[in-house]
């Protein structure tokens, strides 16, 4: 079985978090995992290719905001809400309410429904 | 005088934000202008050259992060909190503190130490 890397709660740095969590898709795979726990890859509500979105869950493992978990031929990936906690408190929880609030998701969104219609 | 053009605070994007933190340079010139109030771009402490830190300073100030005042020759920055804080609540108090706890400041110092010596 491929092993995926995931760095260890020390190794996690504020940078590398605050790059992964700059781009409008990744945000919205987070706050989608921070709502409904771990999911698979399918699930995410995002309108891009399948290639693209395998970049953006890898660039979201190798700063240590999710863990993906391989089980069978899918991906389940999970938010690292408590080593981010413990690296950085506040820090998740601030984005994830300010994303919330932002003007950003909703038109992602509007984008995904306008492609799926 | 030379326009700088800086976004108002409806049009300051999460992500833009994020990204603009996202870079151990650009975090420690937000720390020192939060430590110390307005200040003139020679006086951050980061071990680049003249012209990468206006890259740096320009990222900032198109993000929303940052004002930039032009007095003589000079250029004084100083952080949109308030604009920041209207807009993502906690986001940038969190960022901070991150920061200050984190490895990656003493790393930078280290550096910059060492080019000095």
């Amino acid at each position: 079985m491929k092993l995926l890397h995931h760095p260890e709660r020390k190794d996690i740095l504020l940078s590398s978090v605050l790059y992964a969590l700059s781009d409008p898709v990744r945000l919205q795979i987070v706050a989608q995992i921070h709502r409904g726990g771990e999911q698979a890859c399918k699930s995410f509500e995002v309108p891009i290719a399948k290639s693209t979105l395998s970049q953006h869950v890898r660039t979201l493992r190798e700063a240590g905001i999710t863990h993906t978990r391989i089980y069978g031929t899918q991906r389940l990936l999970s938010l690292r809400s408590e080593d981010l906690n413990e690296r950085f408190p506040g820090l998740l929880d601030a984005v994830l309410r300010s994303y919330g609030e932002s003007r950003e998701e909703i038109e992602l969104r509007q984008e995904y429904e306008k492609q799926g219609s």
